[in-house]
């Protein structure tokens, strides 16, 4: 892997939105890529990026951003290797364009995700499932590709629960207090959530049973057998800005103790081309021993919000462990998780 | 059941604390009760009562509770029927010196709650479970006796649940995210809770899985044989002022489908002796069919506090349904549950 | 004032907004009212409110609302007496519309409340601004007319410095901490208010600056001369679901101590006529004596959201006196206010 | 200034507070500074410190500090330079004890603030004033000294203010919406702040007013001579974690255009010596364009917290201008101040 210095240039599909921002913000300073291309929607097309666009994160806008100019959502001129933080409304034929004209595509939206040849990638747990470009590249004729990442709540789900997939996980219920950067801009209105707790977020519990089976799903002739979990997901929004919270309970197959999840928690690791890459967590996951904790205003920010933590790991009376999982939405969540996703391919020699 | 006007007097242990100033609050204007007597900790004795206290509810402090003297937590002096706002710190003690002493002490304390001659009591649920109250006077010679309402989650939960009791309620899973209110006062420090979650509670999943086998438990030989429901509890703090809200799963012995829970939901009443009580919401349990309710914010005052919000009833992948539930933690879930019970044992003959 | 009960009938513009709802929620039960027209936006033409409308109050639906059908937003149909809770956008010629076809509309919209022959009204202060109505019909030759009350903010700080004015106000300056709802639904979105402040909103202080001046006019040759106070207003967003705070500072033309000032809040009242109205609050403005208050949690409900409360009072280095207000934004500061407004009329057989 | 790397070793007195853990985290990885010593209150001395202490900071606990054990709040073993993040009930004592033991006292608490011989000590504004020192010296017989840095506000709104000293600064109105971190831990019960404003700060007025005349003071025989300014201050609560955001109106001697201030506000800066103090930011005043800026949750971490961003520059109907400031309170506010003092004291050869 020896990748020199913003030696690939890269560009970002949906660059005003809330994911396209938190891209540029981990994009800027990457030692491998280089941005030099952006687009959005026709609102913005042909302005300065400064012009087109209300920067909402607390870090500052990168200044070689501001002066670029928006481009169409459209492949001329576009470079090879494309991030899409898309909205799912438009994400479907934009991205299949830009695959389909000889770009790979790292996706966020959720339209491709479910697609027999499309690796839904989370590089700690399912590095082999980018077998499937092959598949896809056959069946479809393009010359690109896509790759995408899970649901935010999916990728932090999943990475809790990678460390017990070797006991024989049977069953999981999952009940996730979600933040309201997960919802986008302008996202909920702020009378329905200021001291609430909206217990519904359309579409998402869907998404997170039906995800995590294919992320922890085995690659078998081409495709992704899910895994056979039975998983239930509860999903609620709460008033926090970032970090989804995961109340979970599992089932597994396999006798174990506490002490044998805690051994799995802290021994959980990557494959050694993963946890080298630029964007990965020192340590994915880590399990907190403080009785309160993982919290998201103290805890999601570890490891540049790359990092997911566990803790108040306890005895289930219905199923066999409870504990609790935290994450960062946008970063390991989206905008990470897609840099993560595009550092594996080039380290795979995939782009 | 003709209890005159304001015919019986009765008095307030705690009365400077949250738990006994929304007591007061609920007795001010009751049609039974007369508010004779205050009592609370050393700090307080002596003192009027406006005096001894910094009323923290956003309705007004009643009149005449204003130039009461706050007495010190002994008998001589107060009225037989007791409503005890204790802390557990010092509520086990100072009832027991009450009920021995010839008074009835209606307690939201939880010191006694799971003793085998105490009722646990939700009118609605367990009425007969007063006959323990025999046993209580003869094992223990008290000319007086104790009778408890579960903690607050234990309430809203076997309130959500009472209505599945009929179709073989075999396991539950539930996390609850709880108001602050909960936690009394000063309660949680701003810096923890603000923008934030704490996913732990001390005690509180411990209680909410004993004292719910207890409440939905048969009477047997004078003690309460638990009922034999699975039970699994998560608990979460979030920053909501009022209102726990829980995502709920269960599993039936019954055969049943969305529409028979649903009939059950809307068709669920308590016993007529209960829902004509003073306190009684009208109907203790309602169904909601918007797919985003109940939330705290708009559905946690419905009937003065004293009703059971449910809603999103969902078939689960993993038991057999899942649905959302919403209560009053300091109203139906405390203060209120305590005037029910009282007026249920003066209803009953019981004092 | 013999107007016997429910025997005036109302209709209501821009019934499905988050004014028009409070309108609907206050006129539910009116003792002089009957709420018989609804109109709204054409999206929302012709359907039953209950279909067109998500209500967003914490207190239930009317149940007399849920089958009325909503009507388009012309006068054919339509009561004669008329609230507007009509956006800005479109509320400056509907309104005018229905004036001109005889109805009498009582605005709470800001395009016609600084025209120089329509009452700027808050009956406590300036219920002779309504003569300007004879004005109004002479030079508009409408058979109806319009009369409004101040914005949310002006009508709380008008109401606060109206004990004052008989000691010459001089000088204003007000710091208002304004509340989420304000801004109407969908409003502020949750990620620019959760945690956060905003020291921004749009026309707000010079709607502040200007309508004080119009409340607080006398009346001269058929119009209104502006107080001469000099007045400077900043305006902040803060996360309050309802209540706006202010801190104000004033400079008075008499020779004052804090107890002249103390008595001129304890002792205002609003003229005779006014305080019998069945909206208006018993004390309009009410002075707490604790240190930290009012505050929105504790004090915004007083008196069914009537009441301005008033504390803090003490000397200011820079002009004479600064204090604290707090008012209902929605209720005394919107809704409310209009209903006011609508009694008085009646009352004064202007209607 | 040629200090070499981390040759200066320091303690923290009261390091398990906010103040102090505040103080460990900008000291860890400090180039000047090696942290040695550790003070903290009975309960926890003796203590290992990650004992000792529960960690409140987002980010992680400095690794170094965890095995150090706490000491008693004494000189002995003590370094010659530390840190005070001691309550004001205790800190005026301990403070002089090591003072007069020959310790340089760099503190952020107010009992020795307003002393005459004691710099109230703002970099960037006052440097001069540290001539005190030989006052104090020589009055009190002390072979160490004590330094002081402003109240949390005091120091954001004289940063906001500094650049318009030389237009005759004459009079300030400000209002300040203070975040929670400002009152320590446990601070204010949550549920006196969630979803609202508390228009109170105990004593906070009366800093504001008068620190700010003395940190703009002029030196005169040995002493400050008070500034001049009129100022008045109102300070509420509001539910932020971190940040002080402040509404100004200004009076200025000076006849100015809005061009002039803007000009002041950006061409601001400290001495040379103070602007290349290792925690000193790049511009310590910042103003924004954007009409609705600063906001906590946007601006408040500007260059490391040290930052001051202003915005909303406007004419004043009352006084002359009135515009926004923000400023983190625990960094810019309390430790990073304290900090940049230690630094200056050390590059002026005061330590």
């Amino acid at each position: 892997m020896t990748i020199s210095s913003k030696s690939i240039d890269v560009g970002v599909l949906g660059a005003t939105g809330t994911v396209g921002q938190q891209l540029i913000a981990l994009l800027d300073g990457h030692p491998w890529f280089n941005l030099t291309w952006l687009a959005a929607s026709h609102r913005s097309e042909r302005r300065r990026y400064a012009d087109a666009t209300k920067w909402r994160l607390p870090t500052s806008r990168p200044e070689q951003v501001a002066d670029m100019i928006v481009n169409a959502c459209a492949p001329p001129g576009a470079p090879k290797l494309i991030f899409s933080g898309l909205d799912a409304s438009v994400a479907g034929d934009v991205e299949a364009t830009f695959a389909e004209a000889g770009h790979t595509i790292i996706s966020n939206a959720n339209n491709h995700r479910m697609e027999a040849d499309v690796p839904l990638l989370v590089p700690e747990i399912n590095r082999n499932h980018l077998e499937l470009l092959t598949q896809q590249t056959t069946q479809r004729g393009w010359s690109g590709r896509i790759v995408t990442n899970p649901n935010c709540s999916t990728i932090i789900l999943t990475m809790a629960l990678a460390p017990l997939l070797s006991l024989g996980l049977r069953a999981v219920n999952v009940t996730t207090l979600q933040a309201i950067s997960g919802a986008g801009y302008p996202g909920l209105a702020s009378l329905d959530i200021v001291g609430n707790v909206i217990p519904f977020i359309s579409g998402e519990e869907e998404k997170i049973e039906s995800e995590t089976k294919k992320v922890f799903g085995s690659l078998k002739d081409g495709s992704v057998e899910p895994h056979g979990v039975a998983i239930s997901a509860h999903t609620a929004r709460v008033p926090v800005i970032n970090g989804h919270t995961m109340m979970i309970s599992v089932g597994l197959n396999c006798p174990a103790s506490i002490d044998d999840l805690l051994g799995n928690f802290r021994e959980f690791s990557g494959p050694p081309k993963v946890t080298t890459l630029p964007t990965a967590p020192k340590n994915p996951v880590i399990y907190l021993d403080q009785p309160d904790r993982p919290q998201p205003r103290l805890d999601v920010d570890r490891d540049r919000g790359m990092t997911v933590t566990v803790g108040r790991l306890r005895p289930c009376p219905l199923l066999d462990f409870k504990f609790v999982a935290l994450g960062h939405n946008t970063i390991r969540g989206a905008a990470g998780a897609a840099v993560l996703n595009a550092e594996l391919m080039c380290a795979d020699g995939l782009f």
